[in-house]
C-alpha cells in the first residue's frame, strides 16, 4: 500500500515539500535542501532543531522534545524537527535561531612560503600542415611541435582532449596553445594563444567549506569563497556523519552529492566574481580531515571510526575531475593531499605545509582547534602528531546556549572583577542569541579570572550576584539577562558548559603534552606556537592560555595563522615542490595515538583542572592571576 | 504542431514501432533495431531495401523505386524501405532477400606466434593487520605484500578499486589476490587465492564483428563469437557511415552506441557460453580499421574520409574499460592497438601481427581483400602498406545479384568448358538467392577460362548458349535458371558486374604492384602471398590468380590465413611482446598513398584487362589458358 501524501510549506524559505505521512520532519526538509540546525545529526540529543508546527496533524510530543522543550515552547507549537513526524499537511516555521545565519568562514590565512610553480603549463605550437605525401595524424603534429619547440617528449593526451583534437586544429590557425600537466599529459588544447590557466583550492571542512580561484600564472587570489558544508544537515561532526553510513551504505553517497553539490556552487560563485570559465579551470586541490577525505571519494569512512582507526590510502591522489563530479574542465586534474591517519587528515598536512613545519629550524607547537582538535610538534628534523577528541564544545555543540559562530554568537566577553558585570561583542553586532566557543573560552576564563568559577571548574554558588542562580542544570552564570535578548530568555553559562569546555581543552593540552614528552622537551624549549584553523583566528590567546588550552609559553611565540588548510591546499596548487613536501609531511609524521599513551588517563584528568592541577607547569597563568584576581 | 504517430507493424520480426506520419521505413527500422539489407545506407542506389508494405497510405513510387523495382513488383506492393514514406498505419514484411540471414562470420585465424605473457597477473598476498600501535592504512598494507613478496614497488591502484577496499580486506580471511596490470597498477582485488583472469579479443569489422573470450592464464580460446556490425543500418561501407556524421553530427554517437551495443551483447554471449562473469574480463584488445576505430572512440571520423586522409591519432592507446561502455570489470584498460593511416587501420596492423610480417626474413605480400583493400609487403628490414579502394564489389554491393556470404549465397562456381553448363553451391546449401564476392570471382574466372568473357572484360554476345542473353544493361550470363531459383527470377552476372569486378581487381593488382615497384622487387622475388580476412578464407586461389586479383607467383606460396584481424588482437591480449610489436609495426610501416604515384593511372587501366594488359606479367595464367582454353 502506497503511503498517504502530505504536503509541508516551510517558512521563511518559502518551499513546498510533499512527504509521507509519518515522516520526520527534519528528514523532509534534508532532502529539499532546507536548512534547519541540527548539532546530532537528528538523534534527539542537540535540540537545536526547534521548528513552530502549524495547521498540522503531528504526533505527540516524544521523549525527546518533552526533554528538551518546556512546557511554555510545546503550547507554543515548537517542536523538534528530528523527533515530530507529520501526519497531515501543514506550515513551518524555522525561527531564526534554527537557521544558521551567515557563518563566518574564514578563507585567509597566512601566505605558505613557496615560489610559484604550478603543474600546468601552457605552450603555444605552431603546427605543421599535413598532406598527401606526409599525411600526419592531428597527435603526431602536436607532438612534432612539443618536440621541435620544447623538446617534450613521451607525452600523453588526456581521452576528452583527443576526442575533440579533430575539429579543434581545423577550426583556428595553425597555432594552438596545449596545457600540459606536469610535462607529461596533454589535459587541454585552445585556439591560437591562450595563456589562461586557473585553478581551484578547496578546503573541505566537516562544518564548512573553503574556497579559493587563483590564477596560476601569477600565483593571484581571484577569488575566495566559502560555505557551511552541506553535510552538517546529516549532523555537525564527522562521527555522526560516519554512522549514518554505516547503518546505510547509501548515505555514503548521499553526502558525497552533498558536498559535491556545495563544492560545485562554490565554483560557480568563485567564476562569476571573477569572470572565469569554469572550463578554464585545469587544477584543483583539495584538504580536509580523513573522513571528509573519504566521502568526497566515496569511500565508506566506516573503518575510520572504528578501531584501529584506519584510513583506505594515506597517499596523494591525482584523479580526473570528471571521476568526482567536480564542474571545472573535464580534463582538469584533482589532486587530493596526503592524509596521515584516521583522525589526522589532508587538512593537518595543509597546516604543516602552509607553516612549512617541515623546513624550519625553530621548535614549534601547531595547534588546530576543533572538535577533532589535530596537534603537531617538530621542526625540520621531526615530527609528532596527534588527534585530540575534544569534543563539540569548540564548536558551541553540547552547550546549552552554544552556537556556532554565526550572526549574533557572543565572540568576545569581559568580567568586570568587583561588580561581575559583563561586556561583551557578538558576530556582526547583532542581537545576542547564544556564544560561541571562543566566546565560551572567553566567558569561562573571564569568570575564572574573576572568581566566578575555581580552579576545578566548580561555579563558585556563594557569591553574591544576581548573575549567578540554580538552574534546571545546576549552577549558572547569566552573561545576558533577558531584558537584552531577542528572544527574552537568560543567555547564561551552566556549570555543565564548563565541564565541557574543561574537557576539550584538557584533551587540547594533553595532546601536546604527551608530544612533548614523547619528543623529550617541555613548554619551555618551543619557540613557537601556531594556532590555526578560522576557529584559531578568533580565540585571545590570553584567555585561551588562562584555562591552560595550550602550554604555558611567552605569548609573544603564539600566533594565530588562520585558515591554513586552504593556505596550504593554495600552496599544493601553485607549486609542485610544495606538493611533493606534502608527501614528505605525510610520510615523515610520526602519528601517536593519544589514548594508548599510558599517561594519558592521568595527565587527562590533571588538564581538566583552570589551568592545570600542576600550576607550577602554568608560572606565567600563576602570575597573572596573582596580580588581577580579586575574589 | 506535433506530427501525426501511425503505426507500423513488421514481419516476421513481429515488433509494433510507431512513427511520426511521413517518415521513411528504414529511419523508422534502424531506430527500432530492425535489421533490413541497405548497401547504401538509404540512399536508393543500391535497392536491396525491398520491403512488401501492405495495408497502408504510403506515399508515391519515388525515382528509386520506379528504377529498382518492375511494375509487376510495384503490384505485388514491394517498396523500397529507403524511399517510401508512410502516411498512415501499415503492415511491412521484409522479405528473406532483404533480412541478410545469419552472415557467416570467421572468427578463426592463423595462431600467432607469441608467447603467453598478459599483462595482467594474480599475486596472492598475506596481509598483515592493523593495530593501534600500527594503525597501517589499507593501502599500505597492500604495497607491504608487494614489495615484501614480490619486490613490486611503485605500484598504483584504480580509483574504483581503492573504493572497494576497506570492505573487501575486511569481509575475507588475511589473503587477497590482488590483479596487477603491467607490473604497475592494481585493477582488481579478490579474496583469497584467485587466479582466474580473462581477456576478449575484440575485431570490429565494417560489416562484421568478432570477438574471442580467452583464458589468460592458459592463452586457451573459451568462445569464439561474431555477428554482423549493427552499423550496417547506417549504410554498409565507411564512407557512407562517415558521410553520415558529416551532416549530423549527433549520427557519430548513435554509430558508437550501435557498435557497442553489439559488442556488448557479443561479451554476454560469450561469458554464457563460457561460463564466465563479466566483471572477471580484465583486459580487452580491439583493433578495427582507422574510420570503425575512431568511431570506438568516439573521434569524428570527417578528416579520414577527406584529403589528405589523416587520423587524429596513430598510437596504441589504454583506457578504462568504463570510459568506453564495455561490460567488463569496470577497471579492466582496453587496449586499442595502433593504426597507420586513415585506410590503414588496426586490423591491418594486427594482420601483420598475426603473420608477424615484422620478423619474418620472407618477402611477404599480406593482401587483405574487401571494400577497402590494404596490401602489405615486406619481411623483418622493411614494410611498405597501401590501401585499395576496391569498391563494393567483393561485398556484393552494385552487383545485380550480388549478397554478402549469408545463407543461400552462390560462393562456388564451375562452368563446363564446351557445354557452358554450370554447377554451384551455396552457402549453408541453401537454395540460391544471389552470388557473394568469391562467388562472383568464381563465376568470372570461369567465364574467361571459357571464353565466354574476354580478356577485355567483355561478354561474347556471340556465342550460341540460351545462357548469354541481353539484358536491361547490356549482356548477362545466367548462372541460375529460374526453375532452380526460389524467388522464380534468373540470377545471372551482367557486363556491369563484371565491369564493376575488374575495378576492385585492378585495384588491388595496381596496389600490390605500386608496393613492389617501390621496393624494387618483382613476382617472381616474393616468398609468400598471404590472403587475410574471412573473405579470404573462401576465395578459390586458382580462379583469383585467374582474373589477375594479385601478382602471378606459384600458388604453393599462396595461402589463406583467415581472420588475421582477430588473430592479431588475441596476440596483442595474450602477449605483452605481441603488444609492442604492434606499435613497432605501425611506426615501421611506410604508408604508401595508392593514388599519387604517378604510375598509377596507366597501371590501373592495364590491370583491368583479364588477368592482364601485360599478359607477360601472368606467364602461369598464359600457360594454364593455353592448356584448358577451348573457344
Amino acid at each position: 500500500m502506497a503511503s498517504k501524501k502530505v504536503k509541508l510549506y516551510f517558512e521563511p524559505d518559502g518551499k513546498r515539500v510533499e512527504a509521507n505521512a509519518g515522516e520526520k520532519i527534519l528528514d523532509v526538509a534534508r532532502i529539499a535542501g532546507i536548512f534547519i540546525e541540527s548539532l546530532c545529526g537528528g538523534q534527539g540529543i542537540c535540540g537545536k532543531c526547534r521548528v513552530i508546527v502549524e495547521k498540522c496533524a503531528a504526533g505527540a510530543p516524544t521523549e525527546a522534545e518533552l526533554k528538551h522543550l518546556s512546557q511554555k515552547e510545546l503550547e507554543k507549537k515548537f517542536r523538534l524537527a528530528c523527533s515530530c513526524r507529520v501526519h497531515g499537511d501543514c506550515q513551518i516555521l524555522i525561527p531564526k535561531e534554527s537557521r544558521g545565519g551567515r557563518q563566518r568562514v574564514v578563507v585567509e590565512g597566512v601566505e605558505a612560503p613557496f615560489d610559484l610553480d604550478p603543474a600546468i603549463s601552457s605552450l603555444a605550437l605552431k603546427l605543421s600542415v599535413p598532406t598527401l605525401q606526409r599525411p600526419m595524424t592531428d597527435m603526431d603534429r602536436v607532438f612534432e611541435a612539443l618536440i621541435g619547440n620544447f623538446g617534450l617528449r613521451n607525452v600523453s593526451i588526456d581521452y576528452e582532449v583527443l576526442k575533440k583534437l579533430p575539429d579543434l586544429l581545423r577550426t583556428g590557425g595553425e597555432t594552438v596553445t596545449a596545457k600540459i600537466w606536469r610535462n607529461s599529459e596533454i589535459i587541454d588544447v585552445r585556439q591560437g594563444v591562450e595563456d589562461g590557466n586557473y585553478g581551484l583550492a578547496v578546503d573541505i571542512g566537516t562544518t564548512k567549506l573553503g574556497m579559493q580561484l587563483v590564477d596560476l600564472s601569477s600565483g593571484k587570489v581571484l577569488a575566495s569563497v566559502g560555505m557551511i558544508n552541506p553535510q552538517v544537515v546529516f549532523g555537525e561532526d564527522i562521527m555522526t556523519r560516519a554512522s549514518h553510513v554505516i547503518e546505510r551504505y547509501e548515505t555514503l553517497e548521499e553526502l558525497r552529492q552533498a558536498v559535491l553539490k556545495g563544492i560545485n556552487e562554490l565554483i560557480d560563485d568563485c567564476c562569476r566574481r571573477a569572470g572565469v570559465e569554469s572550463s578554464s579551470i585545469l587544477e584543483a586541490t583539495v584538504v580536509g580531515n580523513t573522513v571528509m577525505h573519504h566521502i568526497f571519494l566515496g569511500i565508506c569512512p566506516k573503518y575510520l571510526v572504528m578501531s584501529p582507526f584506519v584510513p583506505a590510502i594515506k597517499n596523494p591522489l591525482n584523479l580526473k575531475a570528471r571521476q568526482l563530479g567536480l564542474k571545472v574542465s573535464r580534463s582538469a586534474n584533482v589532486h587530493i593531499l596526503p592524509v596521515i591517519a584516521g583522525f589526522v587528515g589532508a587538512d593537518a598536512v595543509a597546516d604543516m605545509l602552509a607553516v612549512r613545519l617541515n623546513r624550519i629550524e625553530e621548535l614549534s607547537l601547531l595547534i588546530d582547534v576543533g572538535t577533532n582538535g589535530e596537534i603537531m610538534l617538530g621542526n625540520k628534523d621531526r615530527i609528532l602528531a596527534v588527534s585530540c577528541a575534544a569534543g563539540p564544545a569548540f564548536e558551541g555543540a553540547e552547550i546549552k546556549y552554544g552556537m556556532r559562530a554565526t550572526s549574533g554568537a557572543i565572540e568576545k566577553i569581559a568580567i568586570e572583577p568587583e561588580t561581575f558585570e559583563v561586556s561583551y561583542r557578538t558576530v556582526d553586532n547583532l542581537d545576542p542569541r547564544g556564544i560561541c566557543g571562543s566566546g565560551l573560552i572567553d566567558a569561562v576564563a573571564e569568570m575564572f579570572r574573576t572568581g566566578i568559577v575555581d580552579a576545578s571548574g566548580r561555579i563558585r554558588d556563594d557569591l553574591k550576584t544576581w548573575r549567578i542562580r540554580k538552574g534546571e542544570e545546576g549552577a549558572e552564570f547569566i552573561v545576558v539577562p533577558k531584558r537584552e535578548t531577542k528572544s527574552g530568555i537568560d543567555l547564561s553559562v551552566t556549570q555543565k558548559d564548563i565541564r565541557e569546555l574543561q574537557l576539550a581543552k584538557a584533551a587540547m593540552y594533553t595532546g601536546a603534552y604527551v608530544l612533548m614528552k614523547r619528543m623529550g622537551v617541555s613548554a619551555k624549549d618551543l619557540d613557537k606556537v601556531f594556532i590555526a584553523g578560522a576557529f584559531g583566528t578568533y580565540i585571545d590567546k590570553t584567555k585561551a592560555l588562562m584555562i591552560g588550552l595550550f602550554p604555558d609559553i611567552a605569548l609573544e611565540k603564539v600566533s594565530s595563522v588562520g585558515n591554513t588548510a586552504l593556505a596550504g591546499a593554495k600552496a599544493a596548487l601553485i607549486s609542485k615542490q610544495a606538493r611533493r613536501e606534502a608527501a614528505e609531511i605525510a610520510e615523515k609524521v610520526d602519528y601517536v595515538e593519544l589514548t594508548s599513551d599510558p599517561d594519558f588517563p592521568d595527565e587527562f584528568i590533571k588538564a581538566m583542572a583552570l589551568p592545570h592541577q600542576e600550576l607550577s607547569r602554568f608560572a606565567s597563568v600563576k602570575a597573572l592571576l596573582a596580580s588581577t584576581r580579586i575574589n
